[in-house]
């Protein structure tokens, strides 16, 4: 059987003010009136029945997101102790899993990216995981928009076959964010995709390929699921939950691999990784800008304008980014919204933690 | 007896959002921990006695005022039952301080305008009523250091003498707001100074300007003045007031006064007419930033930050004004804070009056 596991134990600081340590992407509504998670729910809904939809989150992250999926078992909120990384959030979905159906096929997704196309989105699932069927790794890859420098790369290898109308490729290696240059260059070739974070595997594959490379954290993963569903679970859990090394799955297991594919896709997707590239998703008024809540322009051109609660008024402006909340007002170039990161990080150097 | 009387009855929207209907530029503190009254008063002090402080407002705007200055007197403040410019304002003032006092010369001021120089500005006011010791009525102008659009002008006449150091002109006229070719040429003469507003006059001549060029009004004016310290004052002042013509003291007196003077002053003078305008008076930090209240920038250049409460991030920006107040956000293009104005118009036309 085939099951989705939604990555949403992350926080972010990239959208701050909104988001903050207690409300990261995830749970923010970004994009119209669901929250990002509620969108990566959404969009499995016809693929999958709200029993074969899993997430792997913290117990406070969960406390937050159960509400915001009612249809999900509660039972299917997988908690980490701590958050390790992607690498032992993904052991952890694994051994879950197989715990339920040896023959489990596994689609890890994110829950604060952002696609546009989710028919397309849901077609490439199912070709993945009939590709995953025989033990294959399968990425999907993003068709690259611009020479972007803050995703890692996949590059593709061999052209292997063509499923539902969709190419599949053997992978080549992953690649680390590249500089600018390196970036043109892959853009040029068209035979490098995006790293979106989405994977389909068996879930025994997974663990046999943590058995070859991550051997510790594989042992401490099978005492973990030895005592599934036993009352001795939650300490076991807990235990062996440090002995699981901290690592992304990127580095932690796809980058050595055997068998690893990748289905390029063109699906309209997004990390949302800043506040300007809510410029490049959501739909714009004449004069280019993307308002939410209440605002009054004049003569405003290409800006991001967002009010949780108080009038913005905004005169004379062009790309700017402007967000108000209950107790922050960011004001932010266009270009520089990377550098929302160093304003919150001097906010907590200054020890106002009551911003972060 | 030397009497100052302090305008303080307008309201005004280029401030907006921190100005609003019920609290105009005068009650606001945008120089310091002081308003803009409480500044127009502490100016006055070394010079008069708070017995010989008056101020002209509306009965709503003395709540607001008469704790801004306990020290006055709280029968200094001279009540207009309705707003009908600055001549029936100047009239009301000059009768009350007749009544008390027929010697009384009276240097009327405003409660909104900036002035860097107190104490060249009091040697000025000293000089002044010391002109209009004879009956002569003299204006403060103001040595234009721009060509400014926003001001009416008063050309200077012939050098008559020197009080104080400071040269007095004979009046050549009251010329309107300029456009910005003639304001060019009137800053290039050196014989024009702005009109500040500040005038010194004896106030049984201002009577007289009165009687002749405003027949109607002075008739109002002496019934007015009939009653004043009788049961009927208030009575009789709400009947006459409108029969007092509103019309602003330089088109209603001024323009066709005999014997106006002019001395010009350099006192660091400013109107504080819109937000940039702070800019220009309050200190910078190293990059040219005005900040107030609680905001971090990051590359922020020549910007006026002001936080009434919340947090501004500012991150990238330069020549931008952001104000924050309890219910708005304004961000707006330094060189457009003219059009504050316009904001505040489509509000109301809105219907968004709690906003105004």
């Amino acid at each position: 059987m085939l099951y989705a596991v939604i990555m949403a134990g992350g926080s972010g600081t990239r959208l701050w003010p909104l988001s903050r340590k207690g409300r990261p992407k995830q749970a923010l509504k970004l994009v119209g009136e669901r929250t990002m998670f509620q969108h990566a729910v959404d969009r499995l809904a016809p693929l999958f029945s709200p029993e074969r939809i899993f997430v792997v989150t913290s117990p406070a992250m969960a406390e937050i997101l159960r509400p915001q999926a009612p249809e999900l078992p509660a039972a299917n909120f997988i908690l980490e102790p701590a958050g390790r990384d992607s690498a032992p959030a993904a052991g952890l979905a694994a051994i879950t899993l197989l715990h339920r159906d040896p023959e489990a096929v596994m689609v890890m997704l994110t829950a604060d990216h952002y696609i546009q196309d989710t028919a397309g989105f849901r077609a490439a699932l199912a070709a993945a995981a009939e590709v995953a069927g025989d033990g294959t790794i399968v990425t999907l890859g993003i068709r690259p928009t611009f020479p972007a420098t803050g995703f890692g790369y996949i590059h593709l290898g061999e052209a292997q076959t063509m499923i539902g109308g969709l190419p599949v490729y053997r992978s080549a290696g992953f690649v680390e964010k590249p500089d600018a240059r390196t970036a043109e260059r892959f853009l040029e070739s068209g035979r490098y995709v995006w790293n979106s974070g989405m994977f389909v595997w068996r879930a025994d594959r997974l663990m046999a390929e943590f058995a070859g490379q991550q051997p510790a954290s594989h042992a401490a993963l099978l005492r973990i699921a030895a005592a599934l569903d036993t009352p001795a679970a939650a300490e076991v859990l807990a235990a062996e939950w440090p002995n699981v090394r901290k690592i992304s799955i990127d580095y932690g297991i796809m980058e050595h691999a055997d068998r690893v594919s990748v289905i390029p896709v063109e699906i309209g997707w997004s990390d949302i990784g800043n506040w300007a590239s809510l410029l490049d998703i959501l739909p714009r008024d004449a004069d280019g800008n993307v308002v939410t809540g209440d605002a009054l322009l004049l003569d405003a051109h290409n800006c991001l304008v967002r009010s949780e609660g108080r009038l913005i008024a905004a005169i004379g402006l062009q790309d700017l980014v402007i967000v108000e909340t209950a107790d922050v007002v960011l004001v932010c170039a266009r270009d520089r919204v990377q550098d929302v990161r160093d304003a919150v990080n001097r906010l907590a150097a200054a020890g106002k933690t009551h911003y972060l």
